[in-house]
């Protein structure tokens, strides 16, 4: 029997790694989780990720031939192959990611951030397909994006491109993890929907639910199934956020003039509580040319596999 | 003698229209001036364009091999030929540019917008060149832009990327052209300057020699001249106008991770007064990852050619 060819995506999240054989279709033919550990030495985590693809491998019913590897991780310096400062993993300032893989596996490895991950495996294998310009907004604990622009992601000079997440919606504002104030991500992710929750609660005299819940307790999941019931703190927080989201996607809009603007992640599982008001906030505040022109859509990608289909869209992409 | 391989570059603007032929490297080896004379039909502009070319032939000591024109004219779209809708041209909805100029000429044509055009120019001719991620911001009674990101000009999905001039500063802020309220250029440009001076003086009590000047009357040029003599007004109203820009200019960093933004056009002019504040709260308002490694520089392109040199450096581009 042939061998298929595949490729290894794998996800290095905060708390899990995920990482699965992806064939040039998008199939994925097997997967697994395991821990992330981050605060054990990065060779560690190289370690056991190796000896999953080795267990996987063995149990496989078909012959795999990998031809590389793509890996989706936070702080990731594409130029360079490494991850740089990470906030979640103890492995300090400049970790050689692609040398430690290629000790393992000695074959073409990527490495990018996990935005710019799910931005190459929308165009391979979601709804970004054929699409040549479009941009995947990230919308988790913090806000990520990707960006691609001419079929091509954009990297920017530094491989740090795409920090949608860190433009500004208000010098005076929220303070963020990244030491400036007001940056994007401080309104407009799961963390920014409680915050904002939080100023509503003072600003509103409705009664509400969340009252009762202290911003430490309160996810993202609680205000939507708050809003989803109707609570009009939880609803008038859905339309802050969106406002202020549909607001920068219009700038971000002017700069690359994209045909679609994903919506990715934890938030986005909002659905229409997000998406309805972030496209007419969106659509009013953008340029008069564009307006119409920009759709604004969930993923694409296969529910439960995407982090590992981003990771391996980006090696299969550089493959050719 | 053996013919000089060049191409035509043709800058349309609101009242002149200036062209030249240009060689591979840049050289500008004859160049004349019209009047666009906007209320015109596009044909006429066109039937004039072509006398004056012949006559540059004529006249030329050497001959000139023409391999392309080179068309950078407002509200163009590059993937078309066309130019829509434009505010100082009695043109209408939808003008063939390209195709009335192969009537005359027919040779490959490009057409895109000035501030594109300045970018492609800044890449082949000027500061940028060897620069693979950089952006040119065109400062002049608006504010326009060109986005280079892996070595490519970003288009868009409609040909139209690039319109930074329409990113919001406030949603509640100045009239602008284009319908919206608070686009950054009603506030960084030639005349957002002389908006900015008009609210200064209502708000600050320091005599100025502004004061004695109506908002109609008064231009950047004289905004320049009082700042250079002191002028407490004058001196403000750059500092606001830079505190906008360099603002705005943060958010672009976070978009393509540019190497260095160009300013260029009339305000440019205004130098130190506007580079010195502009470089400072872009610094201030950028997300730390990308700070000190963008430089905010003047165009490097050859001084009263630079219009033509972009329209040139287009077609050179695409011709490869």
């Amino acid at each position: 029997m042939e061998a298929r060819h595949v490729v290894i995506g794998i996800d290095i999240g905060g708390t899990t790694t995920a990482l699965g054989f992806v064939d040039r279709h998008g199939e994925v033919l097997a997967k697994a989780l395991l821990p992330t550990q981050g605060q054990e030495p990065a060779q560690e985590l190289v370690l056991r990720i190796f000896d999953s693809i080795q267990d996987l491998r063995k149990n496989h019913p078909v012959q795999l031939k990998v031809e590389g590897v793509g890996i989706g991780v936070p702080n990731a310096n594409h130029a360079k192959g490494t991850v740089e400062n990470p906030v979640n993993l103890s492995w300090g300032e400049s970790t050689d990611l692609a040398g430690l893989v290629r000790m393992h596996q000695n074959l073409p490895v990527a490495v990018t951030n996990d935005a710019n991950a799910a931005a190459i495996g929308e165009m391979l294998f979601g709804g970004a397909q054929g699409m040549r310009d479009f941009i995947v907004i990230t919308l988790g604990t913090g806000l990520g994006s990707g960006i691609v622009a001419n079929g091509e992601l954009v990297y920017g000079n530094n491989g740090d491109a795409g920090e949608l997440g860190h433009t500004l919606v208000d010098p005076e504002g929220r303070q963020c993890n990244c030491g400036n104030r007001g940056c994007l991500e401080t309104y407009a992710s799961a963390t920014g929907l409680c915050r904002t929750v939080s100023v509503l609660l003072a600003e509103m005299g409705e009664p509400s639910e969340l009252r009762s819940v202290s911003l430490a307790a309160l996810t993202a999941k609680q205000v939507s199934a708050a809003a989803n019931a109707g609570d009009p703190i939880a609803l008038a927080a859905f339309d802050r956020t969106a406002r202020v989201l549909g607001m920068k996607l219009a700038d971000a809009v002017a700069h690359t003039g994209p045909e679609a603007i994903f919506l990715f992640g934890g938030l986005a599982a909002a659905g229409d509580l997000l998406f309805k008001p972030t496209r007419e906030y969106m659509d009013r505040f953008m340029f008069p040319a564009y307006r119409g022109k920009v759709q604004l859509l969930p993923s694409g990608m296969a529910k439960g596999s995407s982090a590992v289909l981003g990771a391996a869209a980006l090696i299969w992409n550089e493959l050719g």
